[in-house]
């Protein structure tokens, strides 16, 4: 039978497997400043890599403070992306626009297209490599919504490892779907504050019923890792060498926007820890950076968590229980108890420090939503281009969906990317909470940052 | 960057966009004996199209009964196919392969990957299509586990149709996910039996805690679509039109094999009403048809629903209320009372005439798993390839480990394919019962066939 002559190039953007980016890129040496040093949290010094050792695979460590701009992506990472499917494909939202009636064209990226359905195996996928290479027996970490902690329960699964999750309480218990995820990849499960470690314990002691938090979570994770032999710690956002493994999207993105000759106006994305918006932004910030380009980039939020729209630029530990290393970066204080908004991945208090660095000076504007104008732009995503995104996605499809109609007004013709970073299936009963107006928009919890460092 | 050399090309195998196939199958006309027709529900006299006409758009019918070899994909159709998207990869399960030892090649078709998450919106595009370019303003369908009912709901949303669902009441309340992904795409959802139609309330009046089948849901369906103005019915499997649209599958999968000079000797798929397994296997059967090959054709179905390895090869009805055309096909009677097993989909007591006959002349065998022995087969995908699959694709999925252990024992290097025609994101609590072991295994249920024709 012939072939067809309809197909719109546009449409559904491929690209070949073999062209594959075969290094990721590290956006450290190009930063318009360096990096302020992590402290170390007894001292408040900054802090040498080796005693990191005991937490991350060495290599991990290597990376969170390499000034090499490009890694290369190790044989067997490479072809467990290859297997996730990657590359993955790049779709136009003509119907979108259609129903807009905007003169804008808007892209995105779909990050959703693996078992676990997020971007997080990019870098889970790395960690466990990493891990397993230097003959770490188990790898433990802390989980949100779910989607990091069933990516690492995956990856393990695929590379020999043993996985610990630590599930905030309130996932835990609202999110069983995920939990049994993880426990299909075989991972022990527990929900966090746990009696587990010391710090569970004693939280639990004041009140059994804390229904837990991200810091939490770290917390527990690191004290696991710290009291057992031949274990180490995974993050999923934040830390430099998460979104160097993440940066695999935008680099595939840059080559299929250059196979149909097309050069973003805007690259959009939501912002927990800020993996998934540096993954795919960061190669283009690159051009910007090198005042290449003058592409815009925008970092979207929830009004209930806004470390960057209201949060203070300074050093904060990551975790609640202050055993993390000091970060300089937007925080709303390392006990921000964030509301209980459906977007579990975007309820962290910090955000990643060369993200913050680039919203500090000026190259990322960064704005913030409410669930319920959220989950209205997932609705129209869902019912023009058929795709059911996760909440956290959802807030920059409102940013899209906004710019798109602004766009409409003053005609302008802007090529608008975002980051489809995953899907919402494991998020309905969020979707039937707003479709029955049973959906509630928080304001942000009290913020209180302590000045920890004089700066 | 230069390019990679070491993609494994078996592994994930792509068809280039413009070359998916511009026309469906029709194996009517290479069947080796005519289809028996079917018979008037009133007289039992061979039906003409005509009436039909009132149920189903035109090209429908017509397509019913083409003598057509191959059918032409309408360019709206195909544009909707790209943007799922398709083609859809298939991939190489070398990862199960090396854990089962085997040397045996497993690939399977990954049908999972678009918004719905299974095969169903192959047909649900191009039925939507067809009856929206008739001018119909509401198409009216009926649901077991969800996956028909969202991808209607989906593909009604696309093409400007309203869309109304009944939905087995068992699956209603225990699978609210997929009635609110319906509802995400904008259908009217109501449990079956319902108050909506005599039927129901006929049901209903007997017994209010009727739990419903898909057969009571079709005969709702139907009083719905016959009761009203410009409205039609859809169905989503066992007619012959439906099987049709999901000749996509195979038609792609021929030229995957093909582009990486693989032959399959077994094509293997699970059967609810047929149109997965068909879909799949047709294109590759033609060829078994016309003697050019020996391949294996094995249909999997559950051992609580045995229609085609306990069930009788006679006209029957296809709903409860005995309102549709009789068809020949191998059927538990239409008033069986399917257990309440996980695979929703695999719940109906009939299948596809076509599929019947084949079987019945012994170009398909057929085979029957209980509930956890699918679920264990499901969880050794899952934690070798990653992939959580739908309870009821893990029906084939049981069959292919154990045709590799097989081929383990003898040394066969059996290429073996299946269709992989759903994910299981929706269906995570049922693999929480099995790793809990609550899963419960059934026998079915009694087996009545009423005797309605003489032949």
């Amino acid at each position: 039978m012939q072939k067809s002559d309809i197909v719109d190039k546009e449409r559904v953007v491929y690209l070949p497997q073999d062209e594959m980016p075969t290094h990721w890129y590290n956006i450290l040496p190009d930063l318009p400043e360096p990096l302020a040093p992590p402290l170390d949290p007894k001292t408040l010094k900054p802090i040498s890599p080796e005693p990191l050792f005991r937490i991350f695979a060495k290599e991990l460590v290597m990376q969170e403070v390499s000034a090499e701009r490009f890694i290369k992506i190790p044989d067997e990472v490479y072809d467990a992306y290859v297997y996730l499917p990657r590359p993955t494909p790049i779709v136009r939202a003509r119907r979108l626009e259609k129903y807009l009636g905007t003169p804008a064209q808007i892209y995105y990226k779909c990050e959703y297209v693996n078992p676990t359905g997020s971007h997080k195996p990019n870098s889970a996928i790395a960690q466990a490599y990493y891990n397993k290479a230097q003959g770490i027996e188990r790898v433990v970490t802390e989980t949100g919504a779910g989607q990091w902690g069933s990516s690492l329960a995956m990856a393990s699964s695929l590379f020999g490892l043993k996985c610990s999750v630590y599930m905030v309480r309130v996932s835990y218990d609202q999110k069983p779907g995920r939990r049994t995820m993880m426990q299909i990849h075989g991972a022990d499960v527990v929900a966090s504050p746990s009696n587990k470690t010391k710090f569970g314990q004693s939280l639990l002691k004041s009140d059994p019923n804390n229904y837990g938090s991200l810091g939490i979570a770290i917390s527990e994770a690191l004290e696991d890792c710290l009291t057992h032999e031949n274990t180490r710690y995974c993050l999923g956002s934040v830390l430099n060498h998460v979104l160097l493994h993440q940066t695999i999207i935008g680099l595939e993105s840059k080559k299929q926007f250059e196979s149909i000759d097309v050069q973003p106006d805007v690259i959009c994305g939501c912002i927990g820890g800020g993996s998934n918006f540096a993954g795919f932004a960061y190669p283009f910030m690159a051009d910007k950076l090198k005042k290449k380009t003058n592409t815009e980039f925008i970092a979207c939020e929830p009004k209930a968590v806004p470390s960057t729209t209201r949060g203070v630029y300074t050093y904060d530990f990551g975790d609640t229980a202050e055993l993390t290393p000091l970060l300089k970066m937007y925080t709303l204080g390392h006990n921000y108890q964030a509301p209980p908004i459906y977007s579990g991945g975007l309820r962290y208090h910090g955000k990643a420090p060369s993200l913050c660095l680039l919203i500090n000076k000026g190259y990322i504007k960064s704005v913030a939503y409410s669930q319920t104008e959220v989950f209205e732009a997932a609705c129209i995503l869902a019912r023009t281009e058929g795709m059911i995104t996760a909440p956290e996605t959802a807030h920059c499809v409102r940013y899209v969906i906004d710019e798109a109609l602004r766009c409409k007004k003053t005609g302008e013709k802007k090529i608008i990317a975002f980051n489809n970073c995953g899907h919402g299936l494991l998020d309905l009963q969020a979707y039937d909470a707003y479709l029955n107006r049973k959906l509630l928009d928080y304001e942000p919890a009290t913020i209180n940052v302590p000045k920890l460092v004089n700066q």
